[in-house]
């Protein structure tokens, strides 16, 4: 381990990356480690504009065949090949996100492979243990094909924390997150020794099956919202039946399915435009 | 009392009122009135891409001095001209908004003559009885020239509603939302009849004293937080002295002042940008 990447900012409206930055530059945070500790804020522009992005979702940029596409222009096109080049080879990327979510601290494992490399079970249980907070999302996103930013370093973790307005701080989850990035480091530092804890026995990780929409009628408005009981229920048990949206006259939608899942990014901001109400999810057990 | 306006999307990215635009379209919410009830989308624009703006905010675009210039372009400028003349002599005319701040559904009074029209105090009086999430804000904005959009009518509320991350619904709040401005246009048929129930006694109201911004860097960058006890505690006293900032160290800046205050629109998103932490009020009686 030689090379270690925390990127804020690759949403331009997600703060709590962005001032971990700021701070994280004028101390001395990540000196003292055995390893090359980098920070970056990935996209200023939209960062300036207080915005997701300007022109189109930097982190579904990152393509092979688009990093390699010297035709598109878009800010954010360009913003990928410079940040591909910039950061590729190095051996653990985190990314720091927030979300409008009810996700805690949630480690997002984006890779096919991540479960089956020792260091990142051990490490997730390692943050695990350290704030009650912490959930594993297990994502894998090759199959559309669109990775994500993290995906140009050798190892990667995607960091949402939430619930958080983007565009806004808030205090608790700021320093939550901070202590968490330390814990990780202080995790790598000492796997490299060979002195990082062992931890035995099964790590709950909630793997994704689906995305769900809103309902919506035939020019794209909503027809019904989450369900106030659902509201902030990420991580937790949604049985078949249980309400899942109500319509604008109040009507309860329940959820239609066969077995109960774990619904996560509830009434995300950004999954709006993305057609997604929230993500299901199965839990699983994988041993340590 | 002839004609009655309710306006939604001053800001493009506050949803509630927005689908309860949307929702009162397709339905007869509004008639069987002895008045006309209009709906109207401020800021089209805005809304489509999900933003407060485009070049301007709609709700600082209503100087008497820019509604007769013909060469201010922006189009938000261009848009309170047509709104304006729309609109103009409406009898009474309600903005809804939604807020990243906890304030539940408060009603802003922003002309200085508010408190002396006795339908206005009436009307705050039932409204505040109708749902315990009720407040009054009283914040007249003739000083800075500035008026709102609801001041091209001859009487209006802006009611403001929160906590909900810009660009999403919560359907809590959005049945609420709509049951109050039910009550509330019931409220002025009543009035209308002479049948409006005569409240006595005493109105609570907060009225503005001054705005206080987030301690900032050279930059403009924010050295400090809201402080996680003060966060979500809007229309609660503020003692001097009790913690208000929290800076990315982690130390705690007190409220420095010679008496208690309530603050109110604690960490509002939209006004990181207006170098505006919160609004500190004092909270008065007002006789019925």
């Amino acid at each position: 381990m030689q090379r270690v990447v925390i990127v804020g900012g690759t949403h331009g409206n997600e703060l709590n990356g962005i001032y971990l930055y700021h701070k994280w530059q004028q101390s001395d945070f990540g000196v003292n480690h055995p390893f090359q500790v980098e920070f970056c804020l990935a996209n200023p522009q939209a960062m300036a504009a207080c915005r997701r992005y300007l022109d189109q979702d930097l982190n579904r940029s990152f393509k092979p065949e688009d990093l390699n596409n010297p035709e598109l222009s878009a800010y954010e096109a360009q913003r990928a090949k410079e940040l591909a080049q910039a950061l590729s080879g190095a051996d653990f990327l985190l990314d720091l996100h927030n979300t409008t979510s009810n996700m805690g601290l949630a480690l997002i494992l984006s890779r096919a492979e991540a479960l089956d490399d020792p260091l990142m079970r051990q490490l997730c249980a390692h943050l695990q243990k350290s704030d009650p907070l912490v959930s594993v999302y297990f994502m894998p996103n090759a199959s559309d094909n669109n990775p994500y930013l993290p995906s140009v370093a050798k190892r990667d973790l995607t960091l949402e924390v939430g619930p958080l307005a983007h565009g806004t701080l808030g205090a608790e989850l700021f320093f939550r997150t901070e202590a968490l990035v330390q814990c990780w480091l202080n995790f790598l530092a000492d796997w490299d020794k060979g002195q990082a804890p062992s931890y035995t026995g099964a790590l709950t990780v909630y793997e994704f099956v689906r995305n769900l929409d809103y309902p919506r009628d035939a020019n794209g408005l909503l027809t019904a919202m989450i369900h106030p009981q659902l509201q902030g229920q990420d991580f937790e048990p949604l049985a078949p039946g249980a309400p899942l949206f109500m319509d604008l006259n109040g009507s309860t939608l329940p959820f239609e399915s066969q077995e109960t899942l774990w619904p996560v990014f509830i009434n995300e901001q950004a999954y709006y435009e993305k057609h997604m109400a929230l993500s299901l999810t199965r839990k699983i057990s994988v041993s340590l």
